[in-house]
């Protein structure tokens, strides 16, 4: 009782059939399938059925889903016009907590419905946070057969390829769920009080904003930037991280000891979109990774699922500003399943103890009195 | 390890020498000083050194926070601009909480310095929260010589009286700190992220939107509406409470086995500054309080600090929709102290972890296979 939990690290904070980590062994399962297979074999709307339902849909059941998400796309005039107003270097997800504040103003309550109109919206918002920042249009994703699709096209205003569909809708399903990080801790404080689905949502992002949390993808694709060549890998790597023991982005997780199943995935699809410039920044992340692991690997540190995503986001388009952005739509969905579970299996308000170690009761001293 | 802590109850999750509660006695103190003591004599600026900096300020100390207050009043213009975009009807913390994620596009470090800055804001924020639903002109506070005044002053554009002046002061120093409830929580998990200020106080807010947390004095006004008349109380209580079984708004609290030391100070205040109509409300409460006590304080169930709040920013001027927002503006002080007394001592990113009880391993099965 008297044990503080510094960063309530191994403090249970709920019970959970979403996500399975084994960090020793680096696998990750979504309701007991290996995210391999789904990753491997699913459209992001089978993972969507199958973490707020608790099953893979059947044909019926997913085309419920689309069509749920199909309609659902357009958001309240007030959004996209006050996003607008921002000025054009703001922060993505600072675009994107003031989108879904505003949205809390026709607040609604957590529960499936609600959380499948919020992945549509949560399309929206996101396409024109890129839309905005390039000062393009603002544009409302349309319906298809896909959601990944639909972004695609609303965001870059052009058909995507079947490829770019794949590997947009792979990443999707990579990002969708962690357990409970700091974000999805931040979504069930606030969901615990009963507060609206959007301020779920606006809670979460401004925990995944700070830099130890949600930035990682930027900075590792930052290093291959930096580095600029495969040639001067070695060279970087020998004055940055042996020498000025800065840490290597994009490597190393609290959880997994071993290398993050999703790294694999993603570096399998950046090389199956890369070309020319994102092929040099594969040569160069592929010589870091040689040599981080080598470096690295006796501390059990190895590439994370942000030292490739980058590439793969990079490939199909997008500015590195916008990665956190796009971990945020595909976390959305965990956020929104961890809530619904808490809410229906626990619903206690989370109000933990500070221990107090302050000065004993003090005589109260007038201010004309103070030193 | 294995155990889960329900709602985070008797989880310690930080040290702090902010706020000592002593629930079985009622007894509440800020850094040593007990909160009668505070209310009754301070400034809320002299609370808001004592939070921030450790102790009571001396005259000239005093006077550099109220200088630094006065001078951060201004908020970005495009703060303003969108809340009044906004639907008059939209609930004051989705306003406030947009604001905070718009000002958040220029987020700032969380420290000392940006904590005052973010003080003298929320009361710009929370005066155009009430301009704006009741159509008036925006309006920045104009500095003077306390913060609860210009505040007054700019929310009902006119003189406040200085028992005014004195009863905000009160009430701000009141609702400063309460430990780590939820939306204080919600902030320190956002902070330990090392995101931006505003952010957190964004996650705050949407935490404190929630039933469970800030709208009880919302709540406990609208009974004393809904008896209507002092006559009224016995047949009301009856009714409501031991038939019913309604749940008492403004008595019990999770800390607190006996009164409040907070309730007994506004009760206080909502005698001395109580007109006409407010008498009439506070004729009400106490026949209810009566009742409420004689009925309840068995369960060691008393009045808490919402059941005489509401009563005295009615006598204000303020509506009631207004509540859970001078709530906020007061308890920004707490969550700012608690962000930076955390990052001080324990930075680490908070990160529980959750107990996987979902299905074992499962086979992927094709979607045209799914029954």
């Amino acid at each position: 009782m008297i044990q503080i939990s510094r960063g309530l690290e191994n403090v249970i904070i709920k019970e959970t059939s979403l996500t399975y980590i084994d960090g020793e062994k680096g696998v990750l399962r979504y309701r007991g399938y290996n995210i391999e297979d789904l990753a491997e074999n699913c459209e992001y709307e089978e993972v969507v059925h199958l973490m707020l339902f608790g099953e893979l849909p059947n044909a019926k059941q997913l085309q419920e889903v689309k069509e749920k998400i199909n309609q659902s796309y357009e958001v309240p005039l007030e959004v996209l016009e006050a996003m607008q107003k921002l000025p054009r270097d703001a922060d993505p997800i600072s675009l994107m907590e003031t989108a879904f504040s505003i949205m809390s103003i026709w607040g609604k309550r957590i529960n499936r419905l609600t959380a499948l109109d919020i992945i549509a919206k949560a399309s929206t918002i996101v396409s024109n946070v890129y839309r905005i920042k390039e000062g393009l249009k603002t544009k409302i994703p349309e319906p298809s057969e896909s959601y990944a699709k639909s972004f695609l096209e609303a965001t870059f205003f052009k058909k995507p390829s079947a490829d770019e569909v794949k590997a947009m809708n792979t990443a999707l399903i990579l990002y969708t769920d962690h357990e409970v990080p700091a974000s999805t801790t931040a979504a069930l404080v606030s969901a615990s009080t009963l507060t609206d689905i959007y301020s779920c949502i606006t809670s979460a992002l401004s925990a995944l904003k700070g830099p130890l949390h949600g930035g990682a993808a930027e900075e590792a694709f930052k290093q291959f930037v930096e580095i600029g060549s495969p040639d001067n890998v070695e060279k970087w790597f020998e004055e940055n991280i042996i020498k000025s023991k800065k840490r290597l982005m994009g490597f190393g997780h609290r959880v997994y000891k071993t290398y993050d199943p999703r790294a694999k995935i993603f570096k399998k699809m950046a090389y199956s979109l890369a070309k020319e410039e994102s092929k040099k920044y594969l040569q160069i992340a592929e010589k870091l990774e040689e040599l981080g692991v080598r470096y690295f690997s006796q501390k059990k540190i190895y590439p994370n699922t942000d030292f490739y995503s980058g590439i793969v986001f990079y490939s199909l388009g997008f500015p590195i500003y916008m990665f956190t952005s796009l971990f945020a739509l595909s976390r959305i969905l965990g956020w929104l399943a961890h809530v619904i579970e808490y809410l229906e299996n626990q619903p206690a308000i989370i109000w933990p103890r500070a221990l107090y170690v302050g000065p004993e009761k003090r005589d109260f001293i007038p201010l004309s009195q103070r030193g």
